[in-house]
Parts: C-alpha cells; sequence; structure tokens
C-alpha cells in the first residue's frame, strides 16, 4: 500500500464506507491524528470544532458528509440541514451541499473534492505571475492543502512560486487565537522545505513598513459581488498596512467562494465564536472573520485566471465543479 | 500591618534593605508572588526576562537596583552597566540611572518611583479631557499600574476617565507574544471592576472599522523629537486602523520617555527578542516593538498636558523628576 504524503487530499478528507475519516487539525503539529465522522452530524461537529476548517475543505467535507448519510439512507434533509449551519461565513459549503443534492453520490462528492484540488492548482499558476523573483512573502492564517483538501489556495500559490524559484521566505502570522499560522502553515511549510518564519500578527504591519513583504497573499471565506472579501479575522488590518506601503495584496480563493447574491461585504455574516477561544479567564470578544473591502486589494486569483479592479465586472461567474 | 492592594505602587516595586521586592508579572494573573533581587544583576535579569515591565516600572526598578548596589557597596560602574543593558529600548531606564548616579541613596530611587506615579496621576487627569462621555476604549499592551510602578499612563487614563463616568467599557488586545493585555490589563481591569473585553491582536482593525471604539489609547516607550513614539509591536497596526477611521489614537507617557535627543523614530533601537517567545517549535521572528509615526497621533498626553501637533514644537522638556 503507498504511504500518503502528509498534505495528499485523501489523508486530508476522505469518505469511506461507513465513515468521513479526516485529518484532526486541532491536534497538528503535535500529532497526526485520524478524526473518524461516523454520520453527517459528526462531520458538522468537526467542521463546527475546527478539526477541519478552511472554506474549500469544509465545503469538500460537507459533501463527504451529506454523500455518508445518503449510503446510511439518513433523512438528507436533516442531513443539509445540520452541515449548512455548522460555519455560518464560509459559503462554499451551502454550493457543495447544493451540488450533492442533485447527486448525493460518493462519487459526486470526490468529483467535488478533485475539482476542489484542481482548482488549487489553476490559481497557483495563475498566481505565479504575480510574484517576483527573490520575492519575500507574507501569508495569514492557513490558506495550504489542509483548508482546501489539497494543495491550497494563497499558500498553493506560494507553494508555487517557490518550486519555480521565486520565492526566498514566507512570513506567516500565528493567526490568533487558534494559530492556525503558527500551527498548521508552518507544519505544512516544514514539510515542504519551504524557508519561513512565524510572527506575531501584531509585528506584521511594521514588518510590511520596514520594505520585509514584498506582497501579501491571504485566502477568503466569502467574496461579495463587488469583490470585498471575508477572510480569518486580522486580514483587514494587514490590508491597511498593504496599501499604505503600496505592498500588493492579493486574494486566493476558487470560484466557489464566491457569493455573487451577495452585494457587498455590509452584507455577509461574520461568525462570532466562543469568547473562551480568546480568553479561558476574562470576558472577550471572538469574531471569527472581518471584511477587507475590494478597494485595498490588488488582484482576485481564481482558477479562471487574474482578476482586477473592478470586481463587479472582473469576477467571473461562479462555475460548477 | 495595613494589607496592600493589589495594586499599591511599593507592592509592585520597592527596595528593602537587602533586596529589590517586586510583584513577578510573568506569573500574573495565575500567581500574585514576590520575587527578591539580591543584586542589581538580579534585577537586570528581572527586567530583561520581564518579571517587571514598562517603561516607567522598568525605570524604577533600575532606580533601586543601583541604589541597592550602593547599599551594599558594589562596583556602581557595573551596576549601571548591566542596568542599562538590560532592555534596549526604553529611555527611561538611562534616564533614572543618569539620575541615581548623581544620587545613589534609597530615598532619591523612592523619590523617582513617586514622582512616576505622581506624573501617572497628572497624566490621567489632563487625558480625561479627551474622553468623551459613554466611550469605548480600546488599548493595547499594559499600561497600567504594573508598567508604571503604580497607576499607569494609558490606562491611568483610562481607570480615571472611567471614575469620572465618561467610560462604557475597554477593548483589551491581547497582546502577543507575551500576552501583556490578556493577562495584565485584563488582571488590573478586573481589580478595578471596569468592564472589558480581552480580544485577539487581529480583531482590533475591524472593530474600529465597525465604529465599536471612540479612541485608542496606548503608552510609549519612547518618544522622538518630532512626536514618532516606539511601543509595543502592534501598536502600528492599530494607529493605521484608528487613521483610517478617524479614531485618535491617543499617546499618554510621562517626560521621562521623551529622548529630544533621537531626531525620529527611524533612529531608535528596535528590540527583537526571542523567538521562542513566538513559537518553540518553528523558526520565527520577534520584534518587541514598532515605531508609529507622529501623523498618526492625534495628541500626546504627558504630565504637562495634551501636547499637539507639530509635536517638534509642543512636546515639553524632559522634566527631571
Amino acid at each position: 500500500m503507498a504511504v500518503m504524503g502528509p498534505l495528499e487530499p485523501r489523508r486530508i478528507v476522505r469518505l469511506e464506507s461507513d465513515a468521513v475519516v479526516l485529518l484532526d487539525q486541532r491536534r497538528l503539529p503535535d500529532e497526526e491524528v485520524e478524526l473518524r465522522c461516523r454520520s453527517a452530524a459528526e462531520v458538522a461537529e468537526a467542521i463546527r470544532t475546527l478539526a477541519i476548517r478552511g472554506a474549500p475543505a469544509i465545503g469538500v467535507a460537507a459533501a463527504y458528509g451529506y454523500a455518508l448519510a445518503a449510503l446510511r439512507g439518513d433523512d438528507l434533509e436533516a442531513a443539509h440541514d445540520v452541515l449548512v449551519s455548522s460555519r455560518p461565513t464560509a459559503v462554499n459549503l451551502a454550493w457543495a451541499l447544493g451540488e450533492m443534492r442533485a447527486d448525493p453520490t460518493p462519487e459526486r462528492a470526490r468529483a467535488i473534492h478533485d475539482a476542489e484540488v484542481e482548482r488549487c492548482h489553476r490559481m497557483a499558476t495563475h498566481a505565479t505571475a504575480l510574484v517576483a523573483p527573490g520575492s519575500t512573502l507574507l501569508t495569514h492564517c492557513n490558506t495550504g492543502g489542509l483548508a482546501t483538501g489539497g494543495y491550497g489556495t494563497a499558500l498553493g500559490a506560494i507553494r508555487a512560486a517557490w518550486e519555480a524559484g521565486l520565492v526566498e521566505r514566507v512570513w506567516v502570522d500565528e493567526t490568533r487565537p487558534l494559530l492556525q499560522g503558527a500551527r498548521l502553515t508552518a507544519w505544512e511549510l516544514d514539510a515542504l522545505g519551504i524557508p519561513f518564519a512565524v510572527i506575531a500578527d501584531g509585528a506584521a504591519a511594521s514588518l510590511i513598513a520596514a520594505g520585509e513583504a514584498d506582497a501579501v497573499f491571504v485566502g477568503a471565506d466569502r467574496i461579495a459581488a463587488n469583490g470585498d472579501v471575508a477572510n480569518k479575522v486580522g486580514t483587514y488590518g494587514l490590508a491597511l498596512a498593504a496599501d499604505r506601503h503600496d505592498v500588493p495584496l492579493v486574494v486566493v480563493a476558487p470560484t466557489s467562494t464566491l457569493d455573487p447574491g451577495t452585494p457587498t461585504g455590509a452584507d455577509m455574516p461574520i461568525e462570532e465564536r466562543d469568547p473562551a477561544e480568546v480568553s479561558a479567564r476574562y470576558p472577550s470578544r471572538n469574531p471569527a472573520f472581518d471584511v477587507t473591502p475590494a478597494s485595498l486589494i490588488a488582484a482576485i486569483v481564481t482558477e479562471e485566471g487574474i482578476h482586477r479592479p473592478p470586481y463587479a465586472e472582473s469576477l467571473p461567474s461562479k462555475v460548477p465543479s
């Protein structure tokens, strides 16, 4: 039996006959442990508790969860409802479940997964054109194979640019409160052998001011019709620093992240998570995402190509997998 | 014997006959433990390892450490050198040690301490004029009694404004990597009964964008002649967000923080601390401070009053204690 590499798509998430099996991202980088979810409700719980996260990856996991419910002969409306409400901000979830309703088979779910990974490769190829030789890139949260079910969006672009010899180093925002950068992006970059350093989120602005980042690459959880982007909290502050110092902020996200039915960022729901993720001891507030206005984004890269402002005109239609 | 309250100046740091005794801030809020430093070198080590931190407080601790060396009959040049090099960015340290060289007595050190606390009260009184009734204020790092040897700079101003009935709530940046906000500011606000919530540093920009902060109050580790301010890393990003949304950024710092000999922020040394503070597992980078340009600062409040741009003209002279 072939050994799966750490970033193989089917290792990150897969459907077996009686379970959706996924690499438990809550326990990385300390332990590489698989979690077996035996129902749609258990998949929804894995999504809610961030055992799997990242907008494209939760779409894939939800598709597998729906297929599992169909295999089990469970109530598919109940499966849909529990999965679609597991995270409110990512639009991929609703999109993938819509696709599964029309064809609730394992084959359809795997096709959604494979198409998501294939889109990552196409995004990365397009995005490489935006990276100058010798670049130091800064990224936030985790947008790699773990976030997408394979390869990655912004981190996939960074990987492709590094493989093309264009990248010198990557700054990784640790991304509090859940440290997706310090835990997951660092784990992936380490596995890939790409030089990087983790920084406190608050250090990014001064590194950008000092000319130590040539571009900022981030993913997206939802993109409004006008190009406003909901992404992991902290992205907006990065965007302000990048804008102030004429460093391009590039968003890399598949068309499954587009939400043409939502006119602007002001209309996107922002998930508030358990305050205990920030402080177990004192009162706290924990918005999971923020909105970066289109005016601060130099380019949005999808699998269809590089899109420039005005995004209302340049963004492609949502592309079915 | 009178019980000292949690924020009594002599509980935060004091000189006894054979030791400088300080509340070990590394162990707050979990434990309230005193650390006894029996030589200037031990005081320097306490400063270097952040058992006591905050620009005014380390000036006070250094003054006590120098007085202790004099009491012990130690080499005062060696005491000066080990203390002055314990932290590179704060200018209060060199200033307090300069004062002690002229009069290396416990009385002089206690006078420096008392004057620092007195300056805090005067700053707070001035700064209250900048707070509108019903304000929600955002702050970064810890600038309270712990940071100053009593009462506080920016957090002292917030305390005075709250006591005057002007403050509704305080957002506390957790302030990674060492969580001075989540640990120390939260501990102080909790002790004072002031309503607050801790947030991830990356959440501040979107709260400001949403109109959920009426002003941002921060301290300073060093202020250049032109009004550029070195402060805890993350301050610059806050300043950019505040500027973008027309929220005033107010710096509250005693004149002992002024460094008229340094023309601009570009000339200020920025301490790089142990990368392991950010990540024990992966490569990391750990600048402790950043520089906020004077152009982003609505007002600098010292014990002399409220100073407005252009700061090269409005900042007072350094005032001896």
